[in-house]
């Protein structure tokens, strides 16, 4: 998507004959526009760690790409997946993509071809999560059509949470394509933006890539989407989700169960945008299996923001006030209205689930055998 | 209650024998602890709307002294009321007091006994007011002993939003004043507190006076408590209320009814603890009636904390997305387990309201009668 009217990707080849790997430092949006470079596992397992880049399928693609550099550093595979994947625990593509790269790895004749097949592997990766969004997008937009059509040129109010946009993934995004593509057709449109606290990845990242596509936007505090619903100022919520069980469980940033509970009550449709990869088809029951990361307390006690000498971090609470900070929850499938995927939409339950994905059947016993990764 | 020990309101008279009234200008806390002297009509006006302090008791009680300081400047008694009516649209304690007043002064024989008929009035509600909490602090009492005891010696664990606290108040607070009353008994508790956005009054004002009076608590983001209480972390919500209906709808601080809605929706039980001063029997349908007041986008793209030069304010958002800033919502009656006001609990219907006040069945047509005010 564009920045200042320029295409961008979230992470990229640097292509100057170094294995280097280039990302937007996204911890400076949006006030600042930084790219970095990536040229060891260790840094991209910071990268990741520390949040310079994060989003469930871009996390995924970095992580392949991060092992790409472990092996060229000479490391072991295994030992460089093991590195990369306690970075951050909820996320299931970053899983996903390790094994991927992984498999290839140990398909490959080893040394410099175990590298290149690594790197074919990130490639694809980073190509199908594309594909994808793009797939997403198609299969969103009649949605956002048909709301257009029945509100007669009236702007759909669409209301999302944290960023699930281009920024997240690679490009396009997830909860966003179906708004891009809208937008790119001429459906008129409006995008309530959760700011979406601690981190304010709504109002840094959401609020920047859609001024940057001329998407109509407003941001609004965490609280305010239960009393627009309650007025009727949103059509559908949209969000995306950083691990869906196969019953259709989402974990997504913290806050979005609040969220689909105020759809819920105002009858307003409420969709979860994701690729298939970050459903983990080994799990049931989201509430008891998926583990939500704990983060810094820092993160709820301060916050960055632009101040007269450029980008600081304030104190906003009492400084021994102990302070929590979950970074995600999860909203439980009865809650959701359906899925979008990169084959379509299907209901928030195992059945429908499956029936798009009938390959992945099987996966439960498949990945018990893997866990011990 | 203290701050450092020292017992402070947040209102009182300067008693120099000048006019003057002082309050605790809440912008700065709680990094500075500022103590503003108000002597004319205007500056509490400007006080009351610019939020230097706020919550629905003290604005009423700061008003009345507002209305004596307007008087003693030789305005007209309906033109003081008129300008200080317009401050804040949504807490009805402010039209309450405002009219209290009034009707002080009507009885009056005017000139220097009408401005002591105000300041008496003045008096009279700020005593009022602290008994208010004391009693509703009181009646909330039982039902975290009721906990406590079934949980055997495990702290009882308390969601808040906002502050609804003495800050809000003149003493003991609101949604406070059974926290306050357990605490000092020995009852082991311990208290969940919304940051609170866009002004962050759970993270700045509730903190801190947690924190002074020592009692147990956590910061979490506004997005944390739905979470929490899925996974059984939350033995009750206590929230105030800037102004409920005499059906028991309740208006208070934007993100109230997502609380409430998680509450519901995870069997915990969910108090407004309100002095029946804020109750408006002239309204039957809080979502329709209940006036919700949009403040500046601004104290939603930007926070004030404290950084390495002192307080700062600092850009959060894209300098040129919009933002929209609701500052109250209205959680519905059905999902209120109880009122908590100064006479005892009661269910949030118009029966158990007008039980527990019933001189105010015939109020409906008395402030019609005076809505030309």
């Amino acid at each position: 998507m564009n920045i200042q009217g320029k295409p961008y990707r979230s992470i990229w080849e640097k292509g100057d004959g170094s294995p280097v790997v280039q990302i937007i430092d996204q911890r400076w949006l949006p006030h600042e526009f930084v790219v970095e470079d990536v040229a060891t596992l260790e840094a991209m397992a910071r990268a990741i760690r520390e949040m310079h880049l994060r989003g469930a399928p871009l996390i995924g693609v970095a992580a392949a790409y991060g092992l790409v550099l472990g092996l060229r550093e000479g490391l072991e595979a295994g030992e460089a997946a093991r590195r990369l994947l306690k970075t951050r625990p909820t996320a299931v593509n970053l899983k996903y993509a390790v094994e991927e790269v992984l498999r290839a790895v140990e398909s490959s004749e080893g040394g410099a071809a175990a590298v290149e097949a690594a790197l074919q592997t990130a490639r694809r990766l980073a190509e199908e999560s594309v594909a994808q969004c793009r797939a997403i997008g198609e299969h969103g937009l009649p949605l956002l059509e048909a709301v257009a059509e029945k509100k007669g040129g009236e702007p759909v109010h669409i209301l999302t949470h944290c960023n699930a946009g281009w920024l997240a993934c690679i490009d396009y995004g997830t909860a966003t394509a179906p708004i891009y593509l809208a937008h790119r057709r001429g459906i008129p449109l409006h995008v309530w933006v959760d700011e979406t606290r601690p981190r304010n990845q709504g109002a840094r990242l959401t609020c920047f890539e859609l001024a940057e596509e001329g998407v109509p936007h407003t941001l609004i505090t965490d609280n305010t989407g239960g009393h627009l619903m309650q007025h009727g100022r949103v059509d559908l919520v949209l969000v995306g989700s950083d691990r869906t069980t196969r019953t259709g469980d989402v974990a997504n940033k913290i806050g979005t169960y609040l969220k689909a509970l105020a759809a819920h009550d105002n009858g307003v449709p409420f969709y979860v945008a994701l690729p298939s990869s970050s459903i983990d088809f080994s799990l049931k029951d989201g509430l008891r299996e998926i583990p939500i990361e704990q983060r810094s307390p820092e993160e709820v006690k301060t916050i960055q923001g632009l101040g007269k000498q450029g980008l600081e971090t304030v104190l906003l609470a009492p400084e021994n006030s102990p302070a929590a900070n979950f970074a995600f929850d999860v909203t439980p499938a009865r809650l959701v209205t359906a899925l979008i995927t990169e084959r379509g939409l299907c209901a928030a339950s195992e059945d429908s689930i499956l029936a798009l994905f009938p390959e992945k059947r099987g996966e439960t016993t498949l990945r018990e055998g893997r866990r011990s990764l």
